[in-house]
């Protein structure tokens, strides 16, 4: 398997990869409790009525302690295992560094090449995972859900930044309309905060959201859903499907497709380079440690030692 | 300032290196909610009435949208701001992957050259981020708070095995002895699952708990505060000073520090090796990211491509 990164995965993705580009990946995320699995759930549900083939991934930071229990999530999706159109699998991210993203994206590249016309990337549990599945992601919608505590301020840093569509769900409960008025103001102030100095080094689509009269910018959409009772969905997909045609139609969003891309590769290299490195060296960067330790060399040295070995070799 | 980056600073850490290892790093973590600030200013209070030299360094996943609100939570310390011997500081990470836990060993280094005794670490917000202080740290705080939602369960997967002290602050409120016993069914039963085959692949500390018989095994101690009142810190203090002596004259501790120094190295020669590598490839990337865009070549083989040829420049 595909995440299982055993001998031969990547001829296999090498070869299967003509075969891709034309999946749509949602990256879903939000705090736990927010409902996401349901919201999911309904999501397949309407994109299998209009005749796609759909690919559920959940990204599980498994954990000794919290593994079995998040898993059990899953169950909230278990009508659709029949269909053959719909696949459903979880990924555990087995602690590694950048694993998580490079599992994520490399799955979601083999069920586009399978056939799926949208592939849902979904975090499951707390975790530092979002940003890497927003990263393997299209578009990302960020599940929220009134009284969960700290609402808008529990969102991840860095979350709402990459949030294209937002779906406050539970919408039945009270404080629904708070969190949609904190959803606008943050989204307002960090447009207000974006058209300052910090705009060069964001994200090309955060952004351009701030640029006055950039016509093409991308609004992020904010919907309120009950996915127990099937309300908001049609909306939200609705709102899903605009970022989509943003993303093929202008240029803005052509931009940010490639500078995703480029994302990327750099994450990739990045996790590559690290593995590489580390089995290059084996013993060496052991010894490198013993040395720290035993206040021989610091650890700045002890580094350019162990890269310059590296590159030598 | 170690945490700008600025040209100079590895000549200074590597200056600094031979007058540091004397400090005590104590990571703590937890949710928004839990009160890790108001306990941060009792521990700095009671470190302090012993006579020792304290640092606090609060590490802020910085966000246009969220870093203010944040770092308005170093008011809780603020009484301590005139005293000498205490040093409060945030850094922000900036979004730079690893980019954190490297800011926070760095500056806590700085500190112990400075002579603190205990340099406090503490994460801010809900992050990605508390593995890499952990990862800094010679012992891990969590703190937890009852009724915060998901309560055991919206601690990050791995957080728990890396806990060596846990406070259950608000301690006052109710759920606190069921937070409490959550923990402890969490631990016995993370106990339980690494003695079996994921022993070998876990960190020391947690699967020499689980040795039976293994009387240096440093088992996590579960306190309850109340932070607002000065309640329970007095133990607090005293367990955490229980896991740094087990750190410092057991064979079990001494392994776990020489087994965190060597995951310090490998997460810095990462974090160094993707810094020189993309500095070196350049527009390489570029052009490699715009290849895969027009399907010329697959993402492994570019990256393939790239590697080699940073080894060879």
């Amino acid at each position: 398997m595909v995440d299982d990164r055993s001998a031969g995965y990547r001829e296999l993705l090498s070869e299967l990869y003509p075969h891709t580009g034309r999946a749509w990946v949602v990256g879903v995320t939000g705090n736990p409790g927010s409902g996401k699995s349901t919201l999911c759930d309904r999501l397949i549900q309407h994109l299998r009525a209009r005749g796609e083939r759909v690919a559920v991934v959940a990204v599980d930071p498994t954990s000794p302690f919290s593994g079995g229990a998040i898993l059990g999530d899953r169950i909230r999706m278990q009508r659709h295992f029949d269909d053959p159109e719909v696949f459903i699998r979880s990924v555990a991210t087995r602690g590694a560094v950048g694993g998580l993203s490079r599992s994520a994206a490399d799955l979601a590249r083999v069920l586009d090449a399978w056939g799926a016309a949208t592939v849902l990337l979904e975090t499951v549990g707390v975790g530092q995972d979002e940003l890497d599945v927003t990263r393997a992601a299209h578009t990302t919608l960020v599940v929220m859900a009134p009284g969960l505590g700290d609402d808008v301020q529990a969102i991840k840093a860095g979350i709402l930044e990459c949030a294209d569509v937002f779906a406050v769900n539970k919408a039945d409960r009270e404080g629904a309309d708070v969190t949609v008025r904190d959803l606008e103001l943050m989204l307002a102030l960090g447009a207000e905060v974006l058209s300052g100095a910090e705009k060069k080094t964001r994200r090309h689509s955060a952004a351009s959201r701030a640029v006055p009269g950039a016509s093409t910018a991308f609004t992020p959409a904010i919907v309120k859903t009950v996915a127990t009772r099937d309300e908001g969905i049609a909306e939200l997909v609705d709102k899903l499907d605009s970022h989509r045609r943003w993303l093929e139609t202008t240029d803005a969003g052509r931009a940010r497709r490639a500078e995703r891309l480029h994302e990327q590769l750099v994450a990739f290299l990045r996790d590559v380079l690290a593995e590489q490195a580390v089995s290059a060296l084996g013993p060496a960067i052991a010894e490198a440690a013993a040395r720290i330790a035993a206040q021989e060399i610091d650890p700045y040295a002890a580094c350019d030692e162990l890269i310059a070995r590296f590159r030598r070799e």
